[in-house]
């Protein structure tokens, strides 16, 4: 793109991010036997990389899941998952089950993210190595969900598993950690509000509740 | 919004998301005694907030720094940590030095990031409980980032400053981790490439390089 410092954008374009913003659900319910055409996946993708990242190192890695036994041998990973956390939800814990966590079964794209192994980058990591690393990765998944958003695609952020195992399972190398399993495609219909408000497991906050001016606030 | 969960995106709505995306740079030029309205910032928060959390933790908080004795106070602190930065870069010291890493006393409005002691939430997070946590609050930064570019303001997100020292600053309690140091405003224009390419400081990688299929690459 030419001439991007200086795009000025119009105000129905802002309204347009935020319409897309708000819009952006965490998915678990996908339309089975669904696809998503490469190009889309192509966009989508293209938008994740062009995220920031602290010293320009892009530590996001995406492994696209094709293999259908790799895909189960996965799933099986986060059904054991759900279990173990289950088992520690204490009296929450039926009602934890009844949830719908993940659509890794059938949703029509899976993508495993993975952190890079630490390159060593300095420039704006030296008091917060690791942190600033994962946060870049993290800008990059933001970036990817609200494209498949704007694609009209549901999206879903799975972190229910054991690092190590899907590490393994994905043929890592030593100091690469899997942060994220993304489930990608057509939904019947956008939840309207997040689905763990929906089904009355928790409240969302206010954004008064989380912006302060120049200090903390005392109890 | 009612009816989010039928929304239905057009091309045109997604490419105005992608051409903000590629739009956005990490700024560190801001244009001095300038100001961002009230309403702008608003929107630019709310946008923030509007962001998924693992488990609907919502771990973000945001100072807003306002007094001028205490913006002196962090800008002094990014200083330090660019020094402290600049003797472990060895033969590459000189180079460092010349680029600028930051705009605390220029931007119009400065807002630090903290991470939220962990509230316990257990769903998503048993296995990389820290990680998810980090990550969510990384997600709200990438919309307020792109929210700002599409205000047409300027962001930079500093990370160059020893995090207990600024925990102090903003009298944050024990477990409040501060991760960002967000410097927002109107901006001359915008880079053309992100500046560490402009600069030549480092090469950004191609899409290609890091999107596989089903395992990890070989060497």
């Amino acid at each position: 793109m030419s001439n991007a410092e200086h795009i000025n954008f119009s105000n129905a374009e802002r309204e347009t991010l935020h319409k897309i913003m708000l819009a952006r659900r965490d998915m678990r319910h996908f339309l089975p036997n669904s696809k998503v055409e490469d190009d889309v996946l192509v966009r989508i993708m293209e938008a994740a990389h062009s995220a920031p990242s602290v010293g320009l190192m892009q530590p996001w890695r995406f492994i696209h899941v094709k293999n259908a036994s790799l895909r189960e041998n996965i799933a099986t990973l986060v059904d054991t998952e759900i279990q173990n956390t289950a088992d520690v939800m204490n009296e929450r814990k039926a009602e934890f089950l009844k949830l719908k966590l993940e659509g890794i079964r059938d949703c029509a794209e899976l993508i495993a993210v993975v952190q890079a192994p630490d390159d060593g980058t300095l420039l704006g990591r030296r008091t917060l190595p690791t942190e600033m690393a994962l946060c870049s990765t993290a800008c990059a998944i933001q970036n990817l969900w609200l494209a498949a958003r704007a694609e009209n695609l549901g999206m879903g952020w799975v972190s229910l598993f054991e690092p190590q195992a899907l590490a393994r399972l994905l043929q890592c190398p030593e100091g690469a950690v899997p942060i994220a399993l993304l489930c990608i495609g057509p939904v019947k219909e956008f939840y309207e509000k997040p689905m763990l408000v929906e089904t009355g497991w928790r409240d969302a906050k206010t954004l008064d509740s989380v912006l302060f001016n120049d200090k903390w606030p005392d109890d």
